[in-house]
């Protein structure tokens, strides 16, 4: 196992220090707690938004964490949910007026221990409410929406909820254009290379010289289906043919696509693959309207990357293209 | 040789196409000549500034295009400097009164290509200075300065000359800045794994199972040494004395630092070297006001990362905190 770390049980602690170092000026650390907050609290007026999960992913989540997108990111071993007390500390933080949104992606870990969070903090009298993410297409359609994996569309849903909120959206409405923006994406990505959890010290799955896996998570499992390494525009056009399916893309539609990186992909191999995903939207008659390209949710060190495509409404378009400023994504305002 | 690519020959201009189309509210691609060019020209009568060199570094330098840092970026093949026609047709997009600065990495291809395409234009009116940045500080001191290479220190330079040049300082005002950065600065790198170039189709240097090399550049060439894999705060403190005696910095020094990773490194381990650099920095008696941590200047699908200090004074420091905005690089004006 070859890391830029120290000891593997203290991946997570040292990775949260350095990053609270680096963006001291948007977020501060809640060591105990694992939470990264924002540096300057939103009003208590505006909905809040927290979300979090396993590390690994990083940028996601705390990267997310700042003006126009998220509140509170938590964040839990490798791979491996926050605890309920983790996240009850950084509720406890958003504390307002306005209630407070949980994006979650679907882990039963995280579903069971945000829902035990959220019971816990509503009985001190905190209003929330919560979204699930379940944007992967690979391992089930959206009739088992149970079996469907929360993977990098999620930092669509943080970038959606959070111009809602911070434009003053109640609470409700906040949730609606977040389950909006689930309901009309669909995620699915290649690997081609395991990962390895450092305290694991092994890779979860293996591959041959010439192999790579297609329809996999963000956990270092392995995928639906084993293949040769195939050329970017036909990996592009196998997710791309799949999501479009699952969301029921038609022609005239206008989308958001994310490129996303697996974390040891280069932008070099990612821009390929955004090339590919330009053509294939052409080609169907869909309108970009929103594009990133880059590590948005990594799965440690695994090569490989997944493609996102979201349909748009006039509301999402403009709630995507409303300023931010995190770690991980900066926007002016549009015109600026 | 395992790639999220098509074919060999193909991956620049595929790249390009797909960065193009990715970030065209910023930027636009003159195919021909490889060269990326602000969407929005700036105006005539500020500096102009051009980068480029070999494809593989992405986002350098196509992703420093845009308000605040360049005006232009030429890529030439993976690993190999662009020719003097293409520097010339982006140049001629650049004509302006103000004049132009080269911002050149010390590789000698660049540095004869780059020459040659100054004289080229100079022969027809432009008014072209050029620096050479060599930051690289593993293979020689300051008393042999051709032979350092140019690495990720590059885009500290991009940054400094590109707000010095967008706040309308004259030719020799942004030359001298860009030089004093390049003065005070030095990078050192570590890799985990080798790259493929994909024309070679195999690496450029083979590491066993638990071994690292130390000192390289950005070209999949061997570094200065082999060790064993030594933790992140044993590697964090080999390039940080280093650094810090090459450039000579002492207690009370204010410095930016880039944590740098080369394309395969995700970023839970780069900000475990961040904060162990960060944690250096402080014992040295630095101040750190300014810093980067991700994937700046790539070296294919390298698993890697290199430190890059910088000493600063109140000019410098405030070039660096201007606003920018370009496919890599966004941050507001201070305060904002």
């Amino acid at each position: 196992m070859k890391k830029i770390i120290n000891q593997a049980n203290r991946v997570v602690p040292e990775m949260l220090e350095g990053f609270e170092a680096t963006h001291s000026r948007l977020v501060r650390l809640l060591p105990e707690a694992r939470a990264v907050l924002r540096r300057i609290p939103k009003s208590p007026g505006k909905v809040a938004l927290i979300s979090g999960g396993g590390s690994g992913h990083e940028p996601a989540h705390a990267g997310y964490v700042g003006f126009g997108m998220l509140d509170a990111a938590v964040a839990g071993n490798v791979f491996a949910s926050p605890n309920p007390e983790q996240l009850l500390a950084a509720l406890d933080e958003l504390k307002n007026q306005a209630g407070i949104l949980m994006i979650i992606k679907n882990y039963s870990g995280d579903v069971m221990n945000f829902g035990i969070a959220a019971e816990m903090a509503a009985e001190k009298g905190a209003i929330i409410e919560k979204v699930v993410v379940n944007d992967d297409v690979a391992l089930a359609g959206r009739d088992k929406p149970d079996w469907r994996r929360g993977i990098a569309g999620t930092v669509f849903v943080h970038k959606i909820a959070g111009a809602a909120a911070e434009k003053g959206m109640r609470l409700a409405e906040v949730r609606e254009l977040a389950e909006r923006a689930v309901a009309g994406m669909g995620s699915m990505g290649v690997a081609l290379s395991p990962c390895i959890v450092p305290e694991a010290g092994k890779p979860g799955f293996s591959l041959g010289e010439n192999e790579m896996e297609i329809g996999l998570g963000i956990h270092g499992e392995a995928g639906a289906r084993k293949t040769a390494v195939l050329p970017a525009d036909e990996i592009a056009g196998e997710l791309f043919a799949r999501i479009r399916d699952d969301v029921g893309l038609k022609s005239g539609d206008k989308v958001a696509v994310l490129v996303n990186g697996l974390g040891g992909t280069p932008p070099l191999e990612l821009y390929i693959l955004a090339r590919a995903a330009r053509r294939l939207a052409d080609q169907a008659g869909l309108n970009i309207s929103y594009s990133l390209v880059g590590n948005y949710m990594t799965s440690l060190e695994m090569a490989g990357a997944s493609l996102t495509l979201l349909r748009l409404d006039a509301e999402l378009e403009e709630l995507l293209a409303a300023p931010a400023l995190t770690p991980a994504i900066y926007q002016p305002a549009p015109g600026q």
